[in-house]
């Protein structure tokens, strides 16, 4: 029940609440055994804060549920493959695993030669068009 | 009077603040027409937060500040040279200048081959020596 395909359906809910605010719908979640320590979606417009991205919200809500700053035994399932910024955030987390839903070729991390923690695993492509189509239908409509 | 150094002393005095908590000593400013917008220095331990690095605090708290999430016409001046995540975030920020006192080698996004938004001017190694051995001497009490 609990697959990877289950979390990833739950950060495109997240998504789902950040197209509702007019934001850039990207969402994520943070999951340790089975248990969901964050949730987050984008919100740099509704905070006016460029660093309000869903991942940077995760990894702080869930440093603060497990009163320590790294993320060992968690797994961030993100719905877009994360920004300089977040992969950074990502790196400095330690995080153990980043389930990537859609690739974001000119804005995300790995096309610039940029590699998270090496004890993270990283895992991309699930549920791709869902995560994909969302950002896609987001840009073409602000057109 | 309003030199990039006086400016580089304040961010040296954050960094100053950040030692007296047993942080790793880096502090940061930004300014706009002579006028201080944010003050910060890292708060990584006492936060629990590896996102808390005095330049996140610092974008975060100026666009607050400004009631928009872009720094136009603002300055940051930062003691050590951002990281991947500070890099990413002064990115999207769309920051006018940043002056930097020491480099940062191995954790700094030089290095990496990132560069800061195009319309972001870079400054280097204003009071660098000072900037530098704070920092040092930070890691060398730590062993």
């Amino acid at each position: 029940m609990f697959t990877d395909k289950y979390y990833m359906k739950m950060a495109l809910q997240e998504a789902q609440s950040a197209l509702e605010k007019e934001e850039v719908p990207i969402g994520c979640i943070i999951v340790s055994n089975d248990r969901i320590l964050a949730k987050a979606h984008n919100l740099t417009e509704t905070l006016n804060d460029v660093t309000a991205h869903a991942e940077m919200q995760a990894i702080t809500s869930a440093a603060n549920y497990l009163g320590g700053k790294y993320l060992q035994n968690c797994t961030m399932y993100v719905t877009l493959e994360p920004c300089v910024m977040c992969s950074g955030a990502l790196n400095w987390s330690q995080i153990s695993k980043v389930v990537i839903g859609a690739r974001d070729e000119q804005r995300g991390f790995i096309n610039k030669h940029l590699t998270l923690h090496p004890k993270t695993e990283i895992i991309l492509g699930v549920m791709e068009h869902e995560c994909s189509v969302i950002v896609k239908e987001f840009f073409k409509n602000k057109r």
